[in-house]
């Protein structure tokens, strides 16, 4: 098994990609020769500038928007945190106080809504089905007139279900309500047209689709008025001030034009492949189970329940093999703190214990999947052996 | 005078700098080859600790601290902004509601607070002297028991004068107050120590040093607390979420060693550069003037009026004959706002539109700044014959 360690097989794109090469050789002019501040008026503040408008118009290609509604932030937690303090701030004057959001949002969202309660703002979360859905009836009887913003997450980050967003955006137009999609794990993944499906407001993330870290984008339908979070030089239209990175945004404007051209590519061969690993660990792992959607579902993410054995111990035990996975969400491994989705999902102790999400990426193959699966069934077996529950799954 | 515009002569480092080739060489395996997310436990997630935690250290050497008071940021504003919001709203509960800045600070500074007065904290601005100091017994009569912040940038992004940063943080103290400075222009050019000099919050910028763009950090003393501004996964000690720009980090940690390196080296160069020209600007262009402080300037700067001229026409002027300058501060050139620190340093009208910026870097040299005066000279006299005020200075 030893010999997998040779080379390192990463099933952990949900939490980060490689940045491609195509994105690397566009950015690089902008660190070196296109330095410019785009602020400033010369020749080299003008290259800059015009580098970021190319990047403005492919964010906006990607997603149906047009360029003058995408403001680019650092990253989607950033992108988060602005749609909805920004839209709860400006929208406090008009007497709506109150926010809608899911319980299985991630911590980008969820935070700054607990932040917002504590200044006063009332947040109601909705519960989810065991599959991780939203329920458009819950939405529907929850809204009322002191609405300001709906905040569903297009595709959950740990089982990758995806939404009813257009119905849940209409629910929140029939109540004067904006809707605001956290989409950093669907963007570049599944075609998205917020014209058509009705969204307000969207977060993407730059480094989950090969561009580079550091930078995202919320997408503001032109007209939906929201406060500032930064404030300084007044750039991105007085919605985002600091020096733009302007490599940076130069990158996922080709991450974004990459995704474009590719996403029936994407889609065709990722969904393959995370379907053949779900069949393999179904088939060679007794006692295994696929959680979310089984239909509604990003392509490249599986997220798994072995019974008798601990996630953590798993992540170890692979990364000690040659193999990156993660239990849940990246950002609460460390803090090793128990997933609040699964909880939502009314999964049990055991349930959330045993979980493991393999997400993919392009540079994955067949033949990892292969030992990928192997790897597993070998040091679930042996957890099994090492656990408490030995004789119920040994 | 054309042939200048074969090679562009860059005198706007205090806008932005090129990216060092040995930064670029060091991010970019974390591009392509070390990509995880800092948050994963797995072999591509401890990769980028590492990185990170590199970076810290070079971060905190450049400026005396250690590197778990170091809090990396997307850029300089966003450090300002955790700074001042982030004391003001932690204070807010022990009663202190008032911040003490200057009149001549960033928008970076200045609009944070404006965006607390609007919150019903009290904002005091202290005025300047006519070369833009602060005085220490100005901030000493503005003291209070009130006061939960004083904010003064270390030197001016304009006109390049050093503030008396010891005595003023000293005189913080005395009152109980915490000392904050923007340093995105001093950081890499003069020496800092902040335990020495007692400062408790520091900003810092990349892109100023050589170092990309889209990040900066905020250098937060041990003990100091301070809310958060950007909510969500709870990465850098819960202070700053969302995944980190690893490629940027580890690139500004490249820059803040190279400038501890060879900060002797560059204010050597750097400063007998900036003499030179201003020498030759004051014997070759007559009615010109070098404004801010003569001996507390960091060495880089020099800013002038050239009296019955434009600053505006200058630097399209200049532009055009391929010599990039600014008229002040980058974010406030394509709003054509007046500058407010020269209007705080009393400057009359007159003064402030014949203002222009040359700032320089390791890359410029004594030709160029030939090139540079020659050009100067020429386009002054032209523009002074099509002013109203000709009679006077052409």
């Amino acid at each position: 098994m030893n010999s997998a360690a040779d080379r390192h097989i990463y099933l952990d794109s949900a939490a980060s990609t490689p940045v491609a090469d195509e994105v690397i050789a566009e950015m690089l002019p902008y660190m070196k020769q296109q330095y410019g501040n785009p602020s400033s008026i010369h020749k080299f503040g003008r290259e800059t500038t015009r580098g970021m408008q190319l990047a403005r118009k492919r964010v906006a290609d990607l997603i149906g928007a047009s360029p003058r509604e995408i403001t680019f932030t650092s990253g989607g937690t950033e992108a988060d945190n602005l749609a909805i303090k920004g839209v709860a701030i400006s929208a406090k004057d008009s007497g709506k106080s109150r926010i809608i959001t899911s319980s299985i949002e991630h911590d980008a969202v969820l935070e700054p809504c607990r932040d917002l309660e504590q200044m006063g703002f009332k947040v109601t979360y909705l519960p989810v089905t065991e599959e991780g859905m939203v329920r458009p009836s819950d939405l529907r009887d929850a809204m009322a007139k002191d609405v300001a913003l709906v905040s569903i997450m297009y595709a959950n980050n740990e089982i990758g279900t995806i939404q009813p967003v257009m119905e849940l955006a209409k629910i929140a137009h029939e109540a004067e309500a904006l809707f605001h999609a956290d989409a950093v794990q669907a963007t570049g993944k599944i075609p998205i047209d917020v014209k058509n499906l009705g969204i307000d407001l969207m977060s993407m993330s730059s480094h989950k689709i090969q561009g580079p870290k550091g930078v995202g984008a919320l997408y503001v339908r032109a007209g939906v008025k929201l406060s500032p979070i930064l404030h300084g030089g007044g750039q991105e239209a007085s919605l985002r001030s600091g020096t733009e990175n302007v490599p940076g945004i130069v990158g996922f404007g080709k991450a974004c034009q990459l995704a474009t051209e590719k996403m029936e590519e994407y889609r065709l061969y990722v969904s393959e492949l995370r379907d053949y690993l779900v069949d393999e660990v179904a088939s060679e792992i007794p006692h295994s189970r696929l959680n979310g959607s089984q239909t509604d579902r990003i392509p490249n993410n599986a997220h798994f329940t072995f019974f008798g054995v601990n996630g953590e111990d798993l992540i170890i035990k692979l990364d000690e093999n040659g193999i990156a996975a993660s239990t849940g969400s990246a950002c609460s491994v460390k803090k090793q703190k128990q997933s609040h989705v699964l909880k939502a999902m009314g999964f049990s102790y055991e349930e959330i214990t045993g979980s493991l999400r393999l997400s993919l990426g392009m540079q994955n193959t067949r033949e990892e999947m292969d030992v990928a699966v192997a790897a597993l069934a070998e040091i679930v077996s042996e957890l099994r052996q090492l656990s408490p529950f030995k004789s119920k799954y040994a």
